[in-house]
């Protein structure tokens, strides 16, 4: 998966028709240590994220596997990160196993 | 998925019987914020998209599924992008659908 | 699918059984604006193609799936592109069968 | 496969149920031989891994199919790496089993 | 595919079942013309290959598929490039069917 802030929302109204109705949102990775190049993506998201949160994702037949039915969406945000507390846990905590 | 601009389109008189016919168009995709390194790629548009116009763009193996036969497509133009619309909404927080 | 140009030929007696014989092909992909970084990769090639040739390559399980049997091609050539004649075609607007 | 070092371990309370519990840890992979452009990835970690361990990172459908059930990972550590190991035989020549 | 050179072994005692026991190499991908750059990889070896070999890497689904069982191998060394050979016919030779 991939770490990222959602930084915009697109929308297409001419699209394909097996594009499912839902948020999609432009989410700039964290995908190297120099942020100035961060790669950006159109993810669809089923949590009702926000601009600014944290989001993790996940991309291609992974992502479309999600939906029961046949689909278009090969990003998905599959959870909003909790950042604070994984600095405090980090520093204090030891592995928790399942959180 | 990845938003992008098309730039060109190309023809192929000479290709394999399974690459569909229908438009193949070359599209500079919003990969980084650096866009003078634009990922160029050659997408299968089956929405009738213009030279200029901003689309919305699916890869690999989710974008051959969209096909009924075993076809050779491993990038679709799935939608096109309504960007005045959605600098205005991001604003007034109109059709928040899904959130 | 991404354009490239063929830029050599490799051979490897030495291989897998699984993988075809057919020429294999050494691509100089046109992935970003920026040619200096272009990006290199191997794709079988059952057009019958020339070094300098303008090609089309699909990639990943898309391009495995144009073969019959089970097999390791993960990168192949489609199509030969038709440069000259797209570039007067995108001026005199001939041949847009699929718009 | 790619090599990597754990730099972190993130936390997502609010996530789609198929994405399965278990820890989510930050992996700097050595996709270059330039270390300051080190790809970031969040791989799923079924071996307990710690912070500072170098591991082997599987991507895509393959990490997905490693699960008995449908499921949301397509990042998964796979192994912890010998290092110490891996240079003092690189020299000797012991275990070499597969050559 | 990718052609790549390798330079070195990794091993993992620490590890999944599912990951099939046998060499696990480091390969520096020719991935751009720009060397300093070069993407790293683990690849399995089926074949014996030392280091400082060029090689053949098909990666993804299409990697796994080889393995007769469920496995985790999203990269496999699949031929061993003649090089001085490739570079003799690609003067002298005309193009060679399917050698």
């Amino acid at each position: 998966m991939k770490a990222g802030t959602i930084v915009g929302r697109v929308w297409a109204t001419k699209r394909l028709s097996k594009l499912p109705s839902g948020a999609l949102m432009e989410v700039a990775l964290d995908d190297t240590s120099d942020t100035s190049s961060a790669e950006r993506i159109i993810a669809f998201d089923p949590l009702g994220c926000a601009e600014g949160e944290r989001v993790l994702v996940t991309q291609g037949s992974v992502a479309r596997g999600w939906f029961k039915d046949a689909n278009l969406v090969d990003a998905l945000i599959i959870g909003s990160l909790d950042e604070e507390v994984q600095k405090q846990t980090s520093k204090s905590g030891q592995r928790r196993a399942a959180r």
